[in-house]
């Protein structure tokens, strides 16, 4: 009996956790379900047969190695910076690895060592990273072996709001971690265009966006997300004229975001510690020049001359240039606002979140050139079912499994960028309703 | 025979070199200087009597150590972040240590000791720090003595060029270390006014700049410079309603030094790896909006809207729109920008630097407010005795030799912010022609 080890409870490891436990008899697998509370862990498991929660403190060597010791395979569901200690006493017991996070420098480092000893590390299969992989090189592993040429890769990802809960003006609430939501898009973002090189930095990013259009649920705004430099390589890309992979949110809220970069409220770098009688509005003036008389309002038009009147609304709606007190008088300016936010961008019991994907090719072919549009939108059933959990924990729990069903024969530090990997993993995933929809047209010249 | 050893020959170490050889002799004193370059400690000697030029790598501890054991006072004139070392070794060794740099939290750390060790150890001594700090309290030292109230001071510092030298339309050269000049005024600048906190990120500092007036040389743009806030302490102004301690640029300097950090060229956080047959106008293009035909100069406008013709003309005199090969292709945007400009923005052999400074308070006495202005213009002789050489090095070698003259009695991690320390430092530094110019009005109401 193959023993199956999860670490981490939380609201990302939902589907992961009900797709393993449900297998566990049917296989014969044993599941434990590690987590920091031994309740969670308990209440997750739904008591399945062949399944064992337990309290793990991740800091607790002792403890940590002894359940590691007794798995055949680990998945790390905790936040990313926590993987590496796991999987350096997965790579010290032998014990194969799975994570839906970034493969890190770390790992990277290791990589060697995991391939002698015959190991099976597999990270970035999640949704992004992980279904946007997939997707994508299936494609364009497709589109090679017919012997045309990809020369324009542009992929976009969202974790928002399903739109018939788009409730408030800025069509958004939290579906996921709020800091990363605040703190998203930090550092320079690289691509290249028709053969150009472009760096756009953090405070014009939310300006350079592009209208990324679903057929079922309408307009996004797409702005480049970080290093898609790097996937030139990863996707045996590499002298691909354009590629571009960003980050999707709602039509119209970039625009709107921008006033909170531009003013900086999402520096992260200091720590304010404000007077206890502070406002909302004080707490936007102190990013505004000082005039005896001028009105906040007025000043931020000043200062910002792409302001709109539906994103003054947007900013009226959250209170945000209202007299009630901060939520909090410590921290940088982006805690403070993520707190202000969390208050007005909660979930509430019936809303619904929603993943967007699009990936968008242009195509040599023989006969010309061919554009391929690929849609994936998935929304989630309720505050616990979330297509978030569903997108992130799915593709993870299906490669563990297969691996287990001696489905996979490479070994090493792995990405699911290998079709012996990606299409088994997709085509279990379809049957989960995740179902790219794909359109192909003639290029418009 | 007391000995004085001056660690560091370099360029801003002149003046101080010069005051304290020439001493030597007649005060009975031994100078020792230290440089990794013994060729040019024995220059900067000039063979003076008393002197003695040692080669010295400040990494190699043995003869670092050795070198402090045998003195009585230790002028360290390294980079900032070497002062460290020497300190240590000070505190280790019971030498007293001299220097023009902040005062760091590793000196912070140890201040109990050094008082105990009954040491005298001042920072902070030189032009900004130094000169700023020691003009400033004199000003306010004596309106408080006077009972009144301040409430507000600012004060402005600039390393610049000396009007009759500025032949180009940036009207700047580098008269200073062209790295910090590119990454000046990185991370937040805090100050307060009004009694109203305000914080500005770095991608708005250039535009919130303030017209600062000099009666013979005209006029500057003055920028937040860091954390102001902490001031109120040193200067014991703690319920000041302003403070603001900025820095000063030629006027129209710093609207058109903005485009470069809109476009992201100060940019230090990353290393791009460029193409080498990438040009000057290439370079500048990765930073703008990818478009099939419109040019650089059209991108540059349409993103950029302040842009005006006066920095259109200052760019192309810097050739940085145009077809020549970038200087370096390796290196973060900020390192690229500052070869480009190094070579643009030389001293020529006849041009000459000058400092400007300028404190301004606004004063409640009892009858009435009045404001006071004090402003401080000095012009370098020649490339060797600059005004930067002069104001950096003076102060601190005039505290070296009052304190071996024993005029200080206070002991422990100091500041020049004591009457005791600045008044005979600044009555010396007016005999060599620093003096400010203050004048005194009734305030405008």
């Amino acid at each position: 009996m193959k023993t199956i080890l999860i670490i981490g409870a939380g609201k990302s490891s939902t589907a992961l956790i009900d797709y393993l436990t449900e297998q566990a008899k049917p296989k014969n697998r044993q599941v434990i379900l590690a987590d920091i509370s031994l309740d969670l862990a308990e209440k997750k498991l739904k008591g399945k047969p062949q399944t064992k929660a337990v309290s793990l403190n991740i800091e607790e060597e002792e403890e940590r190695q002894k359940l590691i010791k007794e798995a055949d395979v680990v998945v790390s569901m905790l936040p990313a910076f926590l993987h590496g200690k796991v999987a350096m006493d997965c790579l010290a017991f032998e014990k194969h690895f799975f994570s839906a996070s970034y493969e890190s420098e770390e790992l990277k480092v290791i990589a060697d060592q995991v391939r002698k000893k015959n190991l099976f590390f597999l990270n970035e299969c999640g949704l992004d990273p992980g279904i946007d992989h997939m997707s994508a090189m299936r494609i364009i592993d497709h589109e090679k072996k017919s012997g045309n040429e990809i020369v324009l890769f542009k992929s976009f990802t969202g974790g928002l709001l399903a739109p018939e809960c788009e409730d408030n003006p800025w069509k958004y609430k939290f579906t996921w971690n709020p800091r990363n939501v605040v703190l998203a898009g930090k550092g320079v973002s690289r691509f290249i265009r028709n053969g150009r090189l472009k760096f756009i930095p953090y405070h014009m990013l939310f300006r350079r966006t592009e209208k990324i259009s679903f057929e079922d649920v309408g307009d996004f705004d797409g702005y480049p997300n970080r290093d898609s430099l790097s996937y030139r390589k990863v996707y045996g890309l590499e002298n691909i004229p354009t590629i571009l992979r960003g980050t999707l949110r709602r039509e119209g809220f970039c625009k709107s975001w921008d006033v909170f970069v531009q003013l900086g409220l999402t520096d992260d770098s200091f720590q304010m510690d404000l007077p206890e009688d502070f406002t909302m509005r004080m707490f936007i003036n102190t990013f505004l020049p000082y005039h005896p008389d001028k009105s906040v309002e007025t000043k931020l038009m000043e200062i910002l001359p792409h302001l709109d009147e539906d994103t003054m609304n947007k900013l009226e709606w959250l209170g945000i240039l209202g007299h009630e007190s901060l939520p909090r008088f410590k921290g940088s300016p982006a805690e403070i606002l993520q707190e202000i936010l969390e208050s007005k961008w909660q979930l509430l019991p019936n809303d619904k979140d929603m993943i967007v994907m699009q990936h968008q090719l242009e195509i040599n072919t023989g006969q010309g050139q061919k554009v391929i549009t690929s849609s994936l939108v998935i929304k989630g059933e309720n505050q616990d079912q979330t297509a978030m959990s569903k997108t992130v924990g799915l593709p993870l729990a299906i490669a563990v499994d297969l691996f287990l069903e001696d489905r996979f024969s490479s070994r090493g530090l792995m990405l699911p960028i290998h079709e012996e990997i990606y299409e088994p993993i997709l085509k279990e995933l379809e049957k989960h309703g995740i179902v790219f929809k794909e359109t192909e047209t003639v290029a418009q010249t």
